[in-house]
């Protein structure tokens, strides 16, 4: 089946590793970034796992590049992105793409 | 800094969830294809995490899109695949993208 996310929407994909440090501000930063996102222009979805490791990754979608880099712009998104290097993060990799096709299963 | 993952590279995006059903025969397959995966030519690196939910998150890289294109052909992926469809899965998305840009950050 096709899945939504039509060839030339954007993937933003974060991998990161966290320190362990301050649980609580970063679950209430990450639910506050999720549900600021959802409201930008152009967002079409997310997908996020974070394994007992601390290992997380989350994939986001934008419409376009306009979008993805609205988002990347964001005065709160950078605000938060600065506590997330001082607190949370030991280290990250962000990695941008152009999704050229895609497919759902279901059972 | 720049990230390892240069523009072309193929990132392919496998968001699942799990049935629940047969932990162990699950996690021997997980491990046994990512040795696999390594061991492919234009095989590049894996970032992936599963959370508590049974929500799961995988990139693999590839070079180009031919070797992406060898690694879903393969034989024994093939034949994982369809046991992870009657046995593992409840449904699950495949997004292929070709990366644009990439960075680092680490404390």
């Amino acid at each position: 089946m096709t899945n939504k996310y039509v060839a030339g929407t954007i993937a933003v994909i974060f991998a990161s590793r966290r320190t362990g440090e301050d649980a609580t501000g970063y679950e209430a930063a990450a639910e506050s970034m999720g549900a600021r996102a959802a409201a930008m222009p152009g967002y079409l979805g997310i997908h996020s796992a974070r394994g007992a490791d601390g290992f997380g990754l989350t994939v986001s979608y934008w419409a376009d590049e306009a979008s993805a880099l609205a988002w990347r712009d964001d005065a709160e998104h950078a605000r938060i992105r600065e506590l997330g290097r001082m607190r949370w993060y030991e280290s990250y990799e962000l990695i941008v793409s152009s999704v050229t096709r895609s497919y759902d299963w279901e059972r």
